[in-house]
């Protein structure tokens, strides 16, 4: 018997990968959990059917949604990541050294759990004594938060449906940027440049609610529809990209699979069909 | 009934597209030429039942085959384009006024056909005076070329299988070094970066053969696997890549959906593990 896992999207363009083994599957209170081991990519964590990582390309999503906020800051000590339950953004941001305090705010426990169990290396650093997971809801986090408190906000969420839907609304970025202290990032992810407008928009304008700075940045990503990856950098004050932590970069090129001083810059240099639809929201 | 176009690549990863029509189903002497019309992307050639256009991302293959040697040069004049019989790179080249004489050599006589009555936005420059069309076997037509003769040589070919292999070899690379001038370019198409190494080996090393210096650049296609696509350009000078001619671009900007200046930068900026492939190969 030959098993095939079957990602559709909107559009009716459809990915699919030829199982090895289906290692687990449950139904948590949010969502729908499975891990399947497939020939191409090893291990994958879906999230109602949906790819959220796999073993051989999780790296390409977790260094540019940690490491682009992270540089661009000049010493971030303490940051809040809402979501990324497997554990990749904590364990990219446990490689700056000057990080102090990271607050992992994951909705879903079960999330946690499978990660520690099937992905080892993703979910590494989450016993770590600088990292204090929180299983709770990153809307109500951020809304008891202190204000001024985080450097960086990581929203590294699932797609703007279901349980991660609030995280992409006007009310919950106004939120953010009241717990950031000065000169503080949110990052979140926002779906595929090569999407349509409106959903987008739905992303881009709403980060623009809570933030006076808004920059996207891409990156490719092989299981994530389309390819190519878009996210989001909100700040209050203008951001000079070519500021960023060269010597912190160089430090830790050795240990990253994707990003590199060369590919930092090169990942704000957007396409004209997706300047173009980014002009179309303003 | 429910049509889907199913690819599948060499590591069972499988993209599958609604189809609302199949307009063209034709074999020719040298492969299978199918012509669909997707939900997502439009109209599609298909050869050997590999996706080769699409209407809707056609777009970033053919400017980023283009315009890259076209603009790294002082002042091309005389182009070479090995396949590419659908006609996009020669529309791409036409944008440049110090372009005149444009010679097409594809194999296929009926590739040039199909494009011509199925994707007549793509084909639009084939009919023009600046272009000649030759329905030939490229490595012949180098083969039998003058010396110092062309400024670039631009190699649209299909993949390394069947009709497309022996415009990989080095054998065919140091044939194109012979007809090119001095300061000439040869670009050709490399498959996708997140492809095995020793495929990718296939083709740097094949072009190191006939070429003193060899660059890999980078751009997001969709509908090729995995999203991420390479081309490999080779010069007997080093290429300082920022020498690209600026205000050539800046006037054509605006007719490009993918390509300005910053994109231009930014497609030599490769991800660490590529750099860490390509190292592996020499």
């Amino acid at each position: 018997m030959e098993l095939w896992f079957k990602e559709i999207d909107e559009a009716n363009v459809s990915y699919s990968y030829k199982v090895k083994d289906v290692l687990y599957k449950a139904q948590s209170s949010f969502q729908k959990i499975d891990v399947i081991d497939t020939e191409a990519y090893g291990r994958m964590l879906l999230i109602d059917g949906l790819v959220m990582i796999t073993e051989k390309d999780e790296f390409v999503y977790h260094e540019m949604i940690a490491h682009v906020p992270a540089l661009l800051h000049v010493e971030p000590k303490k940051v809040l990541v809402i979501g990324g339950g497997d554990g990749g953004t904590v364990r990219e941001l446990l490689k700056h050294e000057c990080i102090q305090e990271i607050t992992l705010c994951e909705i879903d426990g079960m999330v946690i759990d499978a990660a520690k169990r099937f992905f080892p290396a993703v979910a590494s650093g989450l016993d770590n004594p600088r990292v204090e997971v929180v299983v709770s809801d990153g809307i109500e986090f951020v809304s008891n938060g202190k204000s001024d408190f985080f450097d960086l906000v990581i929203v590294d969420s699932t797609d703007p449906v279901g349980p991660g839907e609030g995280l992409f609304t006007e009310v919950f970025y106004r939120s953010v940027a009241r717990v950031l202290a000065p000169g503080g990032f949110i990052v979140c992810q926002s779906e595929s440049p090569w999407y349509s407008v409106e959903l987008l928009g739905r992303i881009n304008k709403n980060v623009m609610g809570g933030f006076a700075f808004v920059r996207n940045y891409v990156g490719s990503i092989p299981t994530y529809p389309r390819g190519l990856w878009s996210w989001t950098l909100g700040s209050q004050a203008p951001v000079d990209i070519s500021s960023f932590d060269r010597e912190r970069l160089l430090v830790m090129e050795p240990h990253l699979s994707y990003l590199n001083c060369e590919v930092f810059s090169a990942a704000f240099a957007l396409p004209s069909f997706y300047l173009r639809k980014l002009q179309a929201l303003s």
